[in-house]
């Protein structure tokens, strides 16, 4: 049996008792290296199997084997929540007839949120500019759509070393549809001991030292920062009985 | 001060220990009646403060009596993710000087993907159909851009009884765009005893019994069913390494 976990954004504290129970339950805990390191201590008797980036598909390949040849459960890991960007679609789409079951964690746009304020009390999208797997066409049209449906955006993946102008392309996209005064705010190394948020605007965060430990969001046309506090209106304070 | 707490999708084994070692801290946990009543049993010594639906600005200002009237530490509690469509926005905006911290939990969007498969895997969106708070007109703009984006789309509040044709209406607009054979789906109280889920195609949710208590996925171009799973595909297994 192979579980696809997610460990939410770093913390300990923010895994939720039934990916832990699970995780404790596994022959095999496997993952990429930075998020096993993060769990390591408090499994001392497992087997770990450790993977670097882009290793993806050999580390979903090890983890049938170890259950079909070993007939090991597998807790694979994925940080925030392994259904967003992380393993669970390809451990699906390579199991074949393995049993595979999905442990859902709390996955980074809401963990930013709830650092910069309440950002998605409204519609939102969620949209990585990786265009390692995505065309960057296909992301320019979708960072368009969400403007244009004056969605707040989440953006996932900002930048990387290997793509460092993503992110600055993105904003002056968003500039076109935007007002510069829109809020915006990112959260580097949510929920980890370096954590560092900031809520700015839309016309400043394209200044700002976003790289690829970076979540950003951007408002919309009912965003609001009050008291240092980045917040999407739902509308309650207008229309609700007081 | 005030905690505004996402307890994620209903089963006590899904609330983070950071947020029930809050809710413990505690003095007042406050909230929706059905969320109260699936936490009350594990925290017998507290004070409860239960109301109803739409007295949500009302709860919001008994969180703050309390807080600043009895010096109480207050737990304002949201099933989900209280960010999401939840009480936090609106607890920030009238905090004025008290202050307020967010703690997530798993959303319904992502809870709902793991029970079907990994449709979330690729760019998505978060649409409620609820015009209480949000025009119609709003609405189904959204729906639109989110289909001329090529998202994967996940609906909140997909009916209710006063409105039990908004997803009918939903479903007519994105079928203007997306073919019937997308793949979609839907859970029905998730993470509770009588959780209920379904695999079919945009053409077939259509007829499902969609009601309040129902979270609904549909697919982009890249969305399959496999093996009675749900998934949108990201691109792995085409352009990575094998």
């Amino acid at each position: 049996m192979i579980y696809v976990i997610g460990i939410g954004p770093g913390g300990f504290d923010e895994i939720t008792p039934r990916a832990f129970e699970i995780m404790k339950s596994c022959d095999v805990i496997a993952g990429y290296t930075v998020y096993v390191e993060l769990i390591k201590k408090y499994f001392p008797e497992k087997i770990f199997y450790i993977s670097g980036m882009r290793a993806e598909r050999e580390r979903c390949l090890m983890a049938l084997k170890f259950s079909r040849e070993h007939n090991y459960d597998v807790a694979l890991i994925s940080s925030g929540d392994a259904g967003v960007y992380g393993m669970a679609g390809l451990m699906l789409e390579l199991a074949d007839d393995e049993e595979v079951k999905i442990i859902p964690g709390i996955t980074a746009a809401n963990s930013c949120a709830a650092v910069l304020g309440a950002p998605l009390m409204n519609d939102y999208v969620i949209i990585s500019l990786s265009d390692l797997l995505t065309e960057w066409d296909v992301i320019e049209k979708r960072l368009i759509c969400a403007c244009e449906g004056d969605f707040v955006i989440c953006i996932y993946n900002p930048a990387s070393n290997h793509r460092p102008e993503h992110f600055k392309r993105a904003c002056e996209i968003i500039r076109r549809y935007k007002p510069d005064t829109t809020p915006a705010g990112y959260v580097r190394n949510i929920g980890r001991e370096d954590e560092e948020a900031k809520v700015t605007t839309l016309g400043e965060i394209i200044n700002c030292n976003i790289d690829m430990l970076c979540t950003v969001i951007i408002g919309n046309s009912q965003s609001c920062i009050l008291n240092g506090k980045f917040i999407t209106k739902r509308g309650y304070n207008n229309i609700l009985p007081s």
